[in-house]
C-alpha cells in the first residue's frame, strides 16, 4: 500500500532534515529531506522539528475541574485534610467525570499527548463509577489519546474498609494497573497496605503505581519496601513509585541504600517537578540507575488550581527545578516527558522509526533544548497517522 | 477635553464590571458598566479583566540573547565561573546590545509589562557601553516601557579595580540606582563592598538594588550589613535586595533577627521563583514586615536559556514554587507583578484609579486568581492610553 501521508523537511534531534513517510497508522519510512515519494497528503514541515508525541506519566482524569467555574481552593495542609476536601468538593460539582475528563482530554491532546496513565479514585464512595466514567472516555477517545488506568485507592485502603475488594474488581473490570498510596501517612499500615497491594498485582499479573509523599526517611523506609516486595513478586520494571519526595530529602547513606534497591528492582520514578516540597534528584538518580519520568498530575483540581496538562511546560518546569541549563540537560527533561515514561508504560510501536505508529509532534523550534527552554505553542500532532491538532487546536474529528 | 477612549464592561479585582474613560494617556474615571460617555474610540472588554499593567522588577537587558541563534549553555557552577563564561561569550556575539535588548523590551511589552527596572553590567572590560545602549533604548522605547537603571557590578568592586569610578560614572550619566554584588561571595570583603555602594547612593541620592546569592547564615549577616548602612544613610524604603536565597535556608533565630532589621529598613526583597536553590518564604516574610516583589531575572542568556519575560507566567511560577493555593494567596502572587513592584520602583502614577496613567491590561480571565493559575497569552495591552499590544503581539508603533 502507498504512502497516504509525507511530512516533508522537518528537523530530528541531531540535527538533520528528513522526510517521513506514513501509511494509514504508520511511520512507513524516514528519508532523507527530498527524497520521499509523492503521496495524496504532505505536510511542509519547514525544518520545524518533529519527535514522537508526549506521554503522560501521570494525571487524574476524574479529579479535573474542567468546564466548570474556577472554584476558589478549600484549604488543607495536610493529604488527608484534602482528601476530605475533594470528597465533599466532588458531591456538589454540576459536571459528571466524563464532562470534565474529556475536556481534560482534548486540551492535553491539543498540546501533543497520545498516551497517558491516568490514576482513578477507588473508594467506598465513589466505588467504581470513576473507573466505569474513564473506561468510556477511553472508548470515545481512542482516536487521540491510548489511556493506561490505575485504581488508585485516595482514600487508603485499611483506612476505607472495603476498598480492596473495589481494587481487586477494577482490575477485574479493565483497570491496568494497582495503585497505593502513603502506606504510612494514610494507612498507618506500611505492611498492611503493601502486602494487599502486591497480592492484588500477583493476583491479576498487573503491574503498580504507588503515590508516595511521605518524607525523609520515612518514605525511604517505603521506597526499600516497595522495592523489596517487587523483587520477592518478580515485577522488576513493572512498578514505579510516583512523587517519592522523600528522595530530594534524605542523607548520603539513605540515599545510597535506598537507590541500590530501587536499582536493582526497576522501579521507576514519577514526578511533576513539585514547586513547595523536596523533589527527586533527577540526575543523581539517573547515575544511580533509577528510571525517573514525568507527568502532569494535578489540572485544576481540588489539589490544585494549577496546570495545563501540557507536557513541554511541564518539561521545562522541571529543567527550572532541577537547574538543567546544558542541551543535553534539556534534552534529558524533554525524554521525560516522551521515550521514558513511553517505556515505562511499555509503549510497544513508540518513537520516531519506521514501523512504530504515527504518534508525532511538530514544533516551531530548531532543536529540542531550544523547545524545552521557550516551550512554543504553535504545534502540529498527529494522532494514527492523522493530524488531531494545530496550532494548539484540535481539528474538527 | 473629552475622553477619546472607553473600555467598556471589564472586570475588576472585586467582581463588579466597569468603564475606565481615558483622555489621553491619563484614565479620567472609572464608573459602573454602562455609564461612560461616547467616545471617538472604544474597546468592548466582555468582562474581562482589567489591570494595571505588569511591573518587571528585575531584568537584566543587556545580557539577553534573543535575536541570536540557540547558543548551548556554557557550564559553570560557580557565580565566578559564570562570570567568567558570559564575558566570554559577549565578546563573541553578533548583535549588539541596543538590537538584543530591544527585541526584549518588545516581547515584554506584548506580555504587558509597561514598567521594568534593569540592571545593566558595569566593569573594567565593558566599561559604559551597556549603559550607553540602555539609555538609547529607554529613549527608543519610551512608548511601550518606562525603564529604571541600576548600574551593576556584576565582575565585582573590589575585584574588578577601577569599577567603583565606572559605577560614580554610570551614576552620572543616568542610571537611577547602584547595585551590588555578594559582597562577601565575590568581592570577599563585605565592609569594603557595602561602603563604597552606600557611599555612592548617598553621593548620587540613588537608591540601592544589591545581588545577593550568598547562602544561609552568610547571606543573612550580609542581608543585615544592608539594613544597617539602609538606616545609617536614611535610606529606608529606598534599597532592595535581589534574590536573598539565604532567606530560604536559615534557622528561625537568623530569619527572626534579620527579618527585624530588614522591616525596620524597609529593605525589599526580589526573587524571581528561583529553581533548584531555595527561595524567601513570601508569606512568612510579608508576616514579618518585609515586601517581596516579583522579576523575571535571566531570559535566554548566559545564565538561563529558561524566560520570557511573561510577569504573569512568572507569578504562576512564584505561587506554584511557595505552594499558594487559596485565592487570596494567588491573589498576592499577581500584586507581586503589578502594585507591589511599582511601589518599591516608586511609579506614582500607577494603578487603577481616576488620575492615574492609563498603563493597563485586559486579560481572558474572570478573576485574578485564575488569571495567575491558567497564564492566558490572549491580553490586550495599553501603554499612555494607547493600545500597544493585542494577543501577545505588539501592534504597528
Amino acid at each position: 500500500m502507498g504512502a497516504n501521508l509525507v511530512i516533508a523537511g522537518a528537523g530530528t534531534a541531531d540535527g538533520t532534515l528528513v522526510d517521513i513517510v506514513i501509511t494509514g497508522s504508520t511511520i512507513d519510512a524516514i528519508v532523507p529531506a527530498g527524497d520521499a515519494p509523492a503521496s495524496p497528503e504532505r505536510i511542509e514541515a519547514a525544518g520545524h522539528l518533529v519527535a514522537p508525541s508526549f506521554v503522560e506519566g501521570h494525571i487524574h482524569l476524574d479529579k479535573t475541574l474542567l468546564g466548570l467555574p474556577f472554584i476558589p481552593h478549600i484549604p488543607g495542609d495536610t493529604v488527608a485534610e484534602r482528601i476530605a476536601a475533594e470528597k465533599q468538593l466532588r458531591r456538589t460539582v454540576g459536571l459528571s467525570v466524563e464532562e470534565r475528563g474529556g475536556r481534560l482530554i482534548e486540551q492535553i491532546a491539543a498540546f501533543g499527548t497520545g498516551s497517558i496513565r491516568s490514576h482513578v479514585d477507588i473508594d467506598t464512595e465513589v466505588g467504581l463509577g470513576g473507573l466505569h466514567a474513564l473506561l468510556a472516555l477511553r472508548e470515545r477517545y481512542a482516536d487521540l489519546v491510548d489511556i493506561q488506568i490505575v485504581a488508585f485507592p485516595q482514600s487508603g485502603i485499611m483506612a476505607d474498609p472495603g476498598t480492596a475488594d473495589l481494587l481487586d474488581a477494577a482490575l477485574s473490570e479493565g483497570a491496568n494497573l494497582i495503585g497505593g498510596l502513603d502506606p504510612a501517612g494514610i494507612d498507618r499500615d506500611v505492611t498492611g497496605h503493601l502486602d494487599t497491594v502486591f497480592a492484588l498485582a500477583a493476583k491479576h499479573g498487573a503491574g503498580v503505581d504507588i503515590h508516595l509523599h511521605d518524607p525523609g526517611p520515612l518514605g525511604a523506609f517505603e521506597l526499600r519496601q516497595i522495592a523489596e516486595r517487587t523483587i520477592a513478586n518478580g515485577l522488576e520494571g513493572k512498578v514505579a513509585v510516583s512523587h517519592a519526595f522523600a528522595l530530594g530529602a534524605i542523607d548520603d547513606f539513605e540515599f545510597g541504600r535506598t537507590t541500590d534497591l530501587l536499582a536493582r528492582a526497576r522501579v521507576a520514578i514519577m514526578t511533576n517537578g513539585p514547586g513547595p516540597v523536596s523533589m527527586p534528584p533527577v540526575k543523581r538518580l539517573a547515575v544511580a540507575g533509577v528510571t525517573v519520568f514525568a507527568g502532569s498530575d494535578n489540572i485544576r483540581d481540588a489539589w490544585a488550581p494549577y496546570g495545563n496538562g501540557d507536557l513541554l511546560q511541564r518539561a521545562m518546569i522541571i529543567g527550572y527545578r532541577q537547574g538543567f541549563l546544558a542541551d543535553e540537560d534539556l534534552a534529558h527533561a524533554f525524554a521525560m516527558v516522551t521515550t521514558i515514561p513511553a517505556g515505562v508504560l511499555g509503549l510497544k510501536t513508540y518513537g520516531l522509526a519506521a514501523g512504530n505508529r504515527a504518534d508525532l509532534i511538530l514544533l516551531p523550534s530548531p532543536s529540542i533544548p531550544e523547545a524545552v527552554a521557550s516551550v512554543p505553542i504553535d504545534r502540529t500532532v498527529l494522532k494514527n497517522g492523522r493530524v488531531v491538532a494545530t496550532g494548539g487546536s484540535l481539528t474538527p474529528r
